[in-house]
């Protein structure tokens, strides 16, 4: 930890991180983080050390800060932590990859309850656990506000990794993993609502689908991203990568009840979330045509040749207007 | 990047973050990124891939906030990539370790200027540059003041790493780097000056040895940590780590003329700086007796064996109160 520039307040909140004691936190969310067989050596030294069996290693990190990402009064500190996790497995997952360890950063005032912080911990690692993965490291610093950066890394396990820029035309798109929940469940949360819980439940905590990412690139994906932006802004990104267009088939998805329940309930055409919303971190990858996929996979487009000027994404062979059929907004 | 929960405020600043988007940033920072050679794919997909040709990864995280580890009106964003870079990269060095890559988290106000980012990205760069490393990826994110979290990489080219733990009675303690620069600078800061300026850029940029990690590993180290709490702070955690006492010779410090400047102008006994200041990133380690070190590292004390109830550092066999010789605190 860097020393502050400023001291610290002097008369900390019971049951306060600042109470706690920086040193006493961090002794305590350690002891909550079993190490798995990937990190040769965990917490307590300058850095952790973690096995990279084929000589190399993928690295992502993402920031998630409180009012922005998540709210204190809409998730539970073990909801974030398991959320944080989830968005960087999901990037590694997305490169072919297995998670194998995440260093973890939190900035927090020093009034945050250390019960949050021990939740966090045990929300990282519950999530972690689901791909084999522990949390090596981390840094706790104070702030103004809850900030939790998380990197993951992740091994490849021999496979090249499958970048986003292989797509080519004639290939399939297919989607692993739910579309639209998380946005559908936000939604909800905004209107003031907390049911449908399902939705309510997936914004709090998605659910990537980890071992399609691996699989995929052993069935042969050409490319391939997680969904974070919403499935027609990141196959976008596919298409802007790999210079080629993709067609998504509307009718390829199904809109399950507690959808429409939601979108009848708050004006909105659920195929909007669906489309457009992010953080249900699915899979979104192109394979060869032929390629026979699991059932898990979902085929829900095409690859073309990107014409001059031409959109990078239709649907159904339309551009799709920015806000498409959510009536809300109307 | 994750969806914000709010949407963004509809009348960016012109200069700001917001006015050139996230991807106009992302765009602008990358292009001020060339790529080293450990790092086998870059920014621009779900996660980079860096090399690791032992089969292992050195690993770790730190977090900087602003107002509390820096100050914009103090650091240039420059410095703050310098040092946000640097305290990282030490951690690196510290296992006996060279850095290979960064990845680095942003949050930031909507109003901040983009060239304070693009100055931030300049300066992790450069300081990366010094160990041959780059940075690989990163995320940024909206936020209501500016957060800087680094993960560094590092390769241990087939070497053990040098944990806290192995340090023995007998072994000699020496010290590469500066101490005490940084909390000097700092000092001189708080009282409202700007010289001696030597002092004041210690603390805006420190300048870790980094070869120095790699070569006391090479050498036998038994223990090493970077010094970021202080070096008896520091090397307290060598002692609690491996089971030992260490005692330091406050003789074996040279006092520069700026430090005795600054001291004898803000009534502070230099040794306190040297002793107890942080984030000069200096590298302490210790080495089996007999061990003949390059000039640059500098013996400063001996490992001895820890007695029941005592403390775990000592200066000249004293327990060094807390405050020192510091007479601004008497």
């Amino acid at each position: 930890m860097t020393p502050p520039q400023q001291p610290p307040s002097s008369t900390p909140a019971p049951g306060s991180v600042a109470a706690l004691g920086e040193f006493g936190l961090i002794a305590q969310v350690v002891a909550r983080l079993p190490q798995g067989p990937a990190v040769l050596l965990g917490p307590g030294d300058d850095a952790a050390v973690v096995a990279a069996p084929d000589g190399r290693v993928v690295v992502t990190t993402d920031v998630l800060v409180e009012g922005v990402h998540f709210r204190r009064d809409w998730s539970s500190a073990h909801d974030v932590g398991r959320k944080a996790a989830a968005q960087n497995l999901a990037d590694v997952a997305a490169m072919g990859a297995v998670g194998s360890a995440l260093v973890v950063g939190l900035a927090a005032p020093a009034d945050l309850p250390a019960d949050w912080a021990l939740g966090l911990a045990d929300g990282l690692r519950e999530e972690a656990e689901l791909v084999g993965a522990s949390v090596a490291g981390g840094d706790v610093v104070s702030g103004p506000c809850v900030v939790v950066s998380v990197t993951a890394l992740g091994a490849l396990e021999g496979r090249a990794p499958v970048t986003r820029a292989g797509a080519h035309p004639g290939d399939l798109v297919a989607v692993a993993g739910r579309l639209g929940w998380s946005a559908a469940g936000l939604a909800v949360l905004r209107r003031g609502f907390r049911s449908p819980r399902v939705l309510v439940e997936a914004h709090r905590r998605p659910e990537p689908p980890y071992a399609a990412g691996p699989e995929a690139a052993r069935l042969g994906a050409s490319a391939m991203c997680d969904i974070s932006d919403g499935l027609l802004a990141d196959l976008g990104h596919i298409a802007d990568a790999s210079g080629v267009a993709v067609d998504v088939h509307p009718d390829a998805f199904e809109l399950p009840q507690p959808f429409q329940d939601a979108g009848a309930a708050l004006g909105v055409d659920p195929l909007t979330w669906v489309l457009t919303g992010g953080e249900d971190h699915a899979l979104a990858a192109t394979f060869p045509a032929g390629t026979v996929l699991p059932p898990h996979w979902r085929l829900v487009g095409q690859v073309g040749e990107r014409a001059e000027g031409a959109p990078a994404v239709t649907v159904a062979g339309q551009a799709w207007a920015d806000g498409g059929w959510d009536h809300y907004r109307r």
